[in-house]
């Protein structure tokens, strides 16, 4: 099977059942996914965590990912902030017409590849064929829009263990405040595609398992986990100091960014802060076991770059404070305004 | 909040956090939705049933429904397809820029109506902004394409009762073959909507909560249920057939058609049997419960022209036969070709 996507793919007939069968399940081989009925049986027990997350990012494949792996790694490390086990995973795929039929294999294969990683099933999907325009815009334009070509919905179903109970709502006072590693990466990678600036810089997209997997078995008391994407650290820091209700102090030098983001960002007037990743945390956990988290996120692949960027210093609630470098103090807000469309 | 949708309402901000609040949190008011964790954590135990289907059907409002219904009924009937008692739904909205804020609400007021009707929870969402289209096009044309304003997918949780063994691959030979009410009312409505024809025929989109409960409650040996979706009742036929490896036979005049429908159909030169529904479904089961699985359906608010169709009559695979109205056989294959674009 190659060519372009057509209408008659989505018409739920024969060209359907092909698409399906030459692409999706051959590339993501699972016995309940293969049984095609209208809804997959799994085993389950306990609190289930659900959530879900679409994908439109442009363009589909960039330095680092693709979209394919995005949306398994969105919707994976949205079951972990909760100290869930991913268990299972559904994909809802609208395609616009015209699409190359060897693109969708691609991030069928990348979503399969990426799924295995993470440990997670791919159990459940949904196939749509949607007007396209991706003929006439394909390789997008100046003003950084884009035909989508593909659009995926995951949704994913983890499993939590006893005991374990991580929330947006639990930092305490005295707590402190942890990152899994450099700011902007994912947004300076997108961004840099759309500009096509010549650069290195490659997207952070992972799965975060291995690093929560380590920190939920440590029997260290993580409060609070929460994945940095869109809206960047401060937005994330900004919620949760809402969510909590407590105040949120942290120390601009600390933050880490790499060399060529640092550049990138100074170069087009960004800021890091405001830049979305797809592959890196925050963790909130009582100060004294500070050091010994560090210790276990920097063992995991996607970790090694992790710090302390901060505190949670006091119980005025919704207030996130960076002290600058020039020892001044700066009140931070959520993300105002547009920030990069289409980012995942 | 109103005006249109605009790039800013996907940037995980302020903007976003808005739409959030005054639009989904505001229609769906569910406790767990609301804490806006990552995943939303539910409780679950046995046999889980998973689904997911995205939902591009234009125009998103037309006779007897709209996109947010559809949306809530698609899943819904998925899950119960196998006995499963639905119980969470996730859902992911991609907005065209230039939507109208109003529309999206209405959308999410008829979604969690819908829900409430069906019996399910919303507990977790997610919403993106795409570049539109839709300011140019957002009458429709002649050809029948549609920009989108909105895309919806859902992915649906259910939990399957202890002894409870629904498949397509169960019908046997000798089962009795029911519909549980008329063939292609939804797919009429949309094409009229999309022609501008005058008509009163509304879609069936209709969760099928009430009938599926009734079935599973009685006692009666359900084989299979599959609900007639994208390619109608043939298609659907054919693919149980191909399953089950049996041979099913089913008579013409037995099938049932409005007349309404059938004065459309034969004015265009459609065929009822790959007409789409949305409220309607097959159940298979043994001959000798096939009357009083009939009363059960009828006694439903959307079960009241529930009919038997067919037999299964054999063991050669794959088979599906009409004994037409003229006395002859005919061999009846899944759909071929296009049908109507964007019908769900």
């Amino acid at each position: 099977m190659s060519g372009r996507v057509a209408m008659v793919h989505g018409s739920g007939g024969k060209a359907t059942g092909e698409l399906i069968d030459q692409i999706f399940a051959s590339e993501f081989q699972d016995q309940t996914l293969d049984e095609m009925e209208d809804s997959a049986l799994v085993a389950g027990c306990g609190r289930l965590a659900l959530t879900t997350d679409s994908f439109v990012v442009t363009p589909v494949k960039f330095r680092g990912g693709d979209i394919g792996r995005l949306a398994v790694c969105g919707t994976v490390n949205d079951l972990l902030m909760r100290g869930a086990v991913p268990k299972y995973l559904t994909c809802g795929w609208i395609l616009e017409e015209g699409t190359e039929i060897d693109l969708v294999r691609e991030m069928a294969h990348s979503m399969a590849e990426t799924a295995r990683e993470a440990g997670i099933r791919i159990v459940a999907g949904d196939t749509k064929v949607i007007d396209g325009s991706i003929a006439e815009k394909s390789a997008g334009d100046a003003a950084g829009r884009y035909a989508g070509g593909i659009l995926i919905n995951t949704a994913g179903v983890g499993f939590v263990p006893e005991g374990v109970s991580i929330s947006a709502r639990n930092a305490q006072t005295g707590d402190a405040i942890l990152v899994s590693g450099t700011m902007g990466d994912h947004h300076a990678a997108i961004l840099s595609e759309r500009m096509s600036i010549r650069t290195d810089i490659e997207s952070d997209n992972a799965p975060l398992t291995e690093i929560v997997s380590a920190l939920v078995q440590s029997g260290l008391h993580i409060h609070t986990l929460r994945d940095i994407t869109r809206g960047g650290l401060a937005t994330v820091l900004k919620e949760l100091a809402e969510t909590s209700g407590r105040t949120f102090e942290i120390e601009q030098e600390k933050i880490p960014v790499t060399a060529k983001v640092q550049d990138f960002c100074s170069l087009l007037g960004l800021d890091p802060l405001y830049m979305g990743n797809e592959g890196k945390l925050v963790c909130i956990l009582p100060a004294e076991e500070a050091e010994e988290a560090l210790r276990l996120i920097r063992s995991c692949r996607y970790g090694a770059g992790a710090v302390k960027v901060g505190e949670v210093t006091g119980d005025e609630p919704g207030i996130l404070v960076m002290k600058t470098e020039i020892g001044g103090k700066r009140l931070l807000d959520v993300l105002q305004g547009e920030g990069l469309p289409r980012i995942c």
